[in-house]
């Protein structure tokens, strides 16, 4: 039985000038593999301080996972330490320095000896390749216990546990299966409801695992299958999504990496129509997280951002009666902003926010009181009232993910 | 001297749920302090490990700074384990029970006995109040060791750190003299740049000391004076930033928490100017930005996102020729633009944005080309091209930093 521990080297992290998110990215795959984890450390770049920081861990886990001071520098020391520690030499790794050489040869630029240093692992170790930079990974195993040397900078570390230290550990684990895992997105549900209406599936599910995460007004449900092929997890997380799908199925909107804006992208692109936006409380923010995407410029044509009255009215036709007789804050107002915007800028469906951002009210409004207008070219409309609680810009971000959602459920029906 | 030591309890860190920023808001206030923190650990909600741990960085630290399991749960079991160790018991602190007393009264919430325990602290312990959250702080102090306990949510955590924590640490590190900072922010020169014309300042300097950082595009400078009063940490401050500003004076556009947005919003203030904006690239990201700053409508009307050509023709009135003749991602065509935002909008000074984003090529200029156009009601027009490098939200994340920047610099001439 594996029991984990991740210790993170740098002087860095002591100062407070990063966090340390490696520990946070290892305990989260250790846990995705059944793999406990119950320490995470921190030293310094000082070789005694690590050496007895080593020790200790030895002494209560069998599996080590170091991160940092594997780069070029004096003060990086964990893999001479770690040496030390077992008895054993440094030696070239001939792989390491032939990919450090072309490296160096491709940018045209001088190696220095402090590079080829890079190249070192330990005697009798096993080697991770970097294929993001020049610090390969190793596994030395001993006596039952296993010491992992991974490099600090997340965009090589990360790369090198997916390819190669996962494989191993789930070697070293006795696992022969393997994980898949499928995240389920829900939006216009929140975390607790979410969390009371499946909390048996949940206690009870064992194989596939359910794990709800919240963050920004969204909800996921992770579900991790292991078993020793694709072909077999696929049926066991579907069988575990059909039940989850029969509570809150209406609330599902996509799966993995997606996102609401993603999604309202694909079924425009589907479509091929067209979106123009209005803004006035979101000031933008819906546009600018829309055009975030990679080829935005397929579905979306442009916009207006309608802050004062007085915009409204001159970009996007709004009629002054519906502003006297109803405010800016109001149904009409965002219908006829929606309107305005798909007809001023010819796309072929238009959508709209109007609201109270706080921290004060407007137009007789509390915060957090919003409407999303919605018109497209057949002539339909429709209108969404919110009544959200937050500061001013949660109440802005939540507006837009709403946007998204309420669109892509008109659009759909 | 004092030896410190972070020691976060939590299993949802051991489990990668969340990172451990408070090890690292912490070390970076003990750095300013000029305590030593030579170790950071993570235990789960395990009282026999969390005890295990203590008793190894008591061997080693005379300082041990504990954060999270002050809760009113039974996984919670920091207060009680600590106590265990010294050989105290828990009491009634009769000022956190009132406060927990209050809280649920102003609420109309019943409490229950669970949240009656969050008002026990350890005996003889100095008690920090939490002005935001139930779980009081706490400072045991035996035979030259030093532990505090604070409670885990950063929001609570941090607000008793800097009222409570810092000065009790100042006093028991025997430093008569407090923190002075200034923050110099700087925008238009890289932070490689600026590190190598001030090293020799950073390198010599002792106190006050500078201290650089570099994030999304900016730098700062962070002096920090240790002195027995403000009065007399004003001037040290001064003659520091006096030397600085000699060599860099010309990029320094701000103090302490400000940013670009909120600079150029106290500018347009004072000068009782409104701003509309037109935006291709960005595609309603700055507007975005400047519209989650609290009372942006006093200084700001709207404006257009006009990510197609036709809705530049259609809402800016940017002439036919003018795109035939130099493109869209040109300086006639960003003129136009701020020329046609400040007449439609009705504004005093017309901002646009038209270049490309990436990641392919567009009207034949590479990634990362922006031209940034600007106007004002007298008639004056400025444009100023940038090439820029990085991803595409990148590119458009610098791009509204340097729209801010350069407006700033244009309106001041």
């Amino acid at each position: 039985m594996l029991r984990g521990e991740i210790l993170a080297v740098g002087t860095e992290l002591l100062l407070g000038q990063i966090a340390n998110t490696n520990a946070q990215y290892i305990s989260k795959k250790l846990a995705e593999m059944g793999i406990s984890c119950f320490h995470h450390s921190v030293v310094g770049d000082n070789p005694d301080r690590l050496e007895d920081t080593m020790k200790i861990a030895m002494n209560r886990s069998n599996l080590i996972i170091l991160t940092g001071g594997l780069g070029p520098t004096k003060d990086d020391l964990t893999k001479e330490t770690i040496a030390k520690l077992f008895g054993r030499t440094l030696v070239m790794d001939s792989k390491a320095l032939t990919y450090i050489e072309d490296y160096f040869s491709k940018k045209g630029r001088t190696m220095t000896e402090n590079n080829k240093k890079q190249a070192l692992v330990i005697e009798g170790c096993e080697v991770f390749p970097n294929d993001q930079g020049m610090a390969p990974g190793m596994l030395v195993s001993e006596g039952g216990t296993h010491v992992i040397l991974l490099p600090g900078p997340p965009k090589e570390m990360q790369p090198m546990f997916e390819s190669y230290v996962q494989p191993t550990l789930m070697r070293i684990a006795g696992k022969s299966m393997s994980i898949h895992s499928r995240v389920l997105r829900f939006f216009g549900i929140g975390e607790a409801q979410l969390e009371t209406v499946v909390s048996d599936l949940i206690d009870s599910q064992t194989n596939p695992t359910i794990a709800p995460l919240a963050s920004d007004g969204e909800v996921t449900l992770r579900l991790t299958a292991f078993t020793d092929s694709k072909e077999k997890a696929v049926p066991m997380l579907d069988e575990v999504e059909e039940k989850i799908q029969a509570r809150v199925g209406q609330f599902l909107y996509g799966y993995d990496d997606t996102s609401l804006f993603l999604e309202l992208k694909k079924l425009l692109e589907e479509k091929r129509w067209t979106l123009s936006c209005a803004e006035s409380l979101t000031g933008g923010l819906f546009q600018g997280e829309y055009c975030s995407m990679s080829g935005a410029s397929q579905t979306f044509v442009g916009g207006v951002v309608s802050y004062t009255n007085d915009v409204k009215q001159m970009l996007l036709a709004v009629r002054p009666e519906t502003l006297a007789s109803y405010g800016a804050v109001s149904e009409p107002c965002a219908i006829e902003m929606a309107k305005g915007v798909m007809r001023q800028t010819g796309s072929d469906v238009g959508l709209s926010f109007t609201g109270v951002a706080g921290p004060d009210p407007l137009d007789g409004q509390p915060p957090g009181t919003v409407f999303i207008g919605m018109a497209d070219k057949s002539g339909r409309t429709n209108c969404v009232k919110l009544e959200l609680t937050g500061h001013r810009n949660v109440v802005r971000q939540r507006t837009c993910k709403h946007g998204a959602y309420q669109l892509m459920k008109w659009l759909g029906e």
